[in-house]
Order: C-alpha cells, then structure tokens, then sequence
C-alpha cells in the first residue's frame, strides 16, 4: 500500500501546547513526524501553537518540586498558518479552565472544520471534547484519568478498551506512550505501510499494530 | 525491593543538548524522569546543558527541508552545576567533529569522575565513546548505526545484540526508542521496581525488560 497521501503535497502539521503538557504526547508522535520529515522527500511543515511566543514548559503548576523542560512556540493561536493536522497533546496542564485551557479549547473549535485530520494523544481528548468536535464520535482516552476524562462529554462514545480509536479523520489514542503507537497506524493510513515500517524500525520501535489490544484498561477496571 | 537511592536525596540529573539531538532519545527517558518527579515525592533537579543558552533545535543541518523542535537550555557546559546522572542522547548531529559536537566529547570526558551514573540513547554511545569512558566497557548504540559508531572507538567492548547494556555505572542503550526501556531499568535499579512500574503503567507504557532482546540488531545482520 503507499497511502493515500501524494510525496509532493506538503502537509502542514500544528501542535498545540500549554504549560504541564505531558512531554511524551507530543515528542512521541513528532519525532515519528520529524523521521519522516527527512525520509523519502515527504514534506512537511510544523507549527508550534501557543497562547504567546515564550517558551512553554512541560512542568506542571500542581507540582513546584517537579522538573520541566521548556519548548519554544512558532506561531501564538492568533497567528496561526493554516493546517491539514492538528496534534492535541495531554498532560495536567490539560485539566481545568485557566486561560489558556480556554484559547486551547477555543482554537480546536474554530480550527476543526478546516483540518484533514484531528489526533489527540492522552487527555488531549478531554480537550477535543470541551470543544464540541467529538460529539457523537468514539473516541479513546488516557485510562487512568478515564472517569475524569469521560465525564466532561458525555455526548461523546467514549471507547474504554481501545489503545487508539479513529472515527472519521479524528485518531484519539489513550495514555502517554500509545501516542507512538497512533502516530505511527496514522502514518501507515497516510503515507503507506513501508513507510511506517521503515520510520518505526529507524526508531527501533516495536508497534502495538492492534488498537483494540489495552491492558492498560484492565488494568484500571475498564 | 525498595532501590538504592534514599528518598530524600536530591538527585542531580543533566542532559546534553546539541543541533540535530534526535527528540524522543531524549523525551523518551526525560519524561520517565519528569514522571519520577511528581511520584513518591522523589527529588529531581534538571540541568539541561548545550554551548549557549539558546533553544537547541532537534532539526539535523544536513536535512534542509526537515522539520525540528526547538528546547530552552538552562545551563551552558561551562556554567554546569555537579550532576550525579549524565544522559547524552544521539541523532544526526552526534556525528562529525562540529564545535560544539567538540564541546559535548569534552564535557562528557570531564564530568564523568563525578558522576553516579552515565547514560547514553542511540548514537549517544559515539559521543562517549569519543570521550574514552567507554574503553574497556562494554556498551551497544544503534543498530543502523552500528558499523559507523563502533569504528569510531575500537577500545570498547561493543555488544552487537542488546536493547541495552550496563558496566558498572554505564548504561548505553540501543537506538531511538530504546531510551525509554533503559531509563526504566535504570529507575527500577536506584529506586525500586514498584517505582519504575508506577511510572511505566502511568505512561502507559509495556515495558521491554529484558536487555538482551533485541529484534533490531538481526534487522541489521548484527
């Protein structure tokens, strides 16, 4: 299969990112991106959304003794490009309604409608769906956090063992790790099996190529 | 068992960032750090060290067209506080003989007397290696790599088939994602198997735990 994706068509991913984002929701599935930004001439252009253009780190307010590291913005939400993907990333800066919380929510609504596709890793999905998009759709979560998570949406059906789900051009994947996992069946779906192959074993990655396999949902009771 | 590293002992983590770092060799295991970080009230402190104080992109010079992420360091090498635990990751810009390629060789040569722990992902081992820490060691890098990085340094021992390897107080790491599997035996053997399981399962993460399992290094005919 090559995928459905053309070589020369330049696909212009955006990340949204917020202070106490989880670190591995968004390195897991842009470093699948950045190998295949530099295999096989697939272009691809990456912004990097944030309430301003400071630095945002991954440590989050709840926990002052905790360690962060901190990543710089391309674009504020105000300025953004337009997009083909948009990557919602979790964490426990996801939770709540601080402002940004709130320019995060607000930007996934109004961007949506424009995108090819929509992925959410962890409980980057609870923010999808405080922005309405996945209403009526199934959809996956972090499983810990999964009572939390599924309770501000119930107009969404929610999928409780699920290492991914898509519905439509909306890839929502469970917790943290499985955003490697999503990236890479997203990547397969979009640009081919070889090549997924190819950016997994370049990471020495072992894919979880099931969605349905979770023990993380047993795990939790789900 | 409990682990060897008391509670209420600060431990003094760097990382060594250079253009071209590849992401996940060092989100990998830095997020099983920041995780640590907020568990069982571990004390963490993070240094995260490069030739200035300006963001280092993950974008590789030779991959014009490429796309990168951009991280704030907090310390320059020459501005380093004691650390306990070194982490040097690899990607494309590990090779060659840049100056600040330089820099990071000199820094690992002479900060490793004092540290607990040295710990590479991928092509990282190339760049300890080039530091002689590694004569006399036994060590494994990437797989993909493996002709390029083993040629740089006859004098270590190098394990051709291993998802990981430790000597002593080195722990290097095969490519990539391996990363994430070494920095959790690592947590298992200073803090304990119940913590790294904690972590892992928060991350959702099926661990590979055996260090000799290594599906890449026959890919590669190693």
């Amino acid at each position: 299969m090559a995928g459905n994706h053309a070589n020369d068509d330049p696909l212009r991913f955006g990340v949204v990112l917020f202070p106490g984002f989880q670190a591995l929701d968004v390195f897991g599935p842009l470093d699948c991106i950045n190998v295949l930004s530099r295999t096989d001439s697939h272009r691809v252009s990456l912004s990097l959304l944030s309430s301003t253009l400071g630095p945002v780190t991954t440590k989050p307010p709840r926990f002052p003794a905790a360690i962060g590291q901190s990543i710089v913005p391309t674009h504020t939400f105000a300025t953004a490009p337009p997009l083909d993907v948009l990557l919602v990333p979790g964490g426990w800066g996801s939770r709540g309604s601080s402002p940004v919380v709130q320019e995060v929510i607000a930007f996934i609504k109004a961007t949506y409608p424009q995108l090819k596709f929509l992925i959410t890793v962890c409980t980057g999905s609870g923010l999808a769906a405080r922005a309405g998009v996945l209403d009526g759709k199934r959809a996956t979560t972090n499983k810990m956090a999964w009572r939390e998570m599924t309770a501000l949406r119930p107009e969404v059906v929610w999928v409780p063992r699920a290492r991914w789900v898509t519905d439509g051009n909306i890839w929502t994947s469970s917790g943290v790790s499985a955003g490697i996992d999503v990236a890479l069946a997203w990547i397969e779906e979009v640009f081919g099996k070889q090549t997924a192959k190819k950016i997994a074993d370049w990471m020495e990655y072992t894919r979880h190529e099931d969605p349905d396999l979770d023990p993380f949902a047993a795990l939790h009771g789900l």
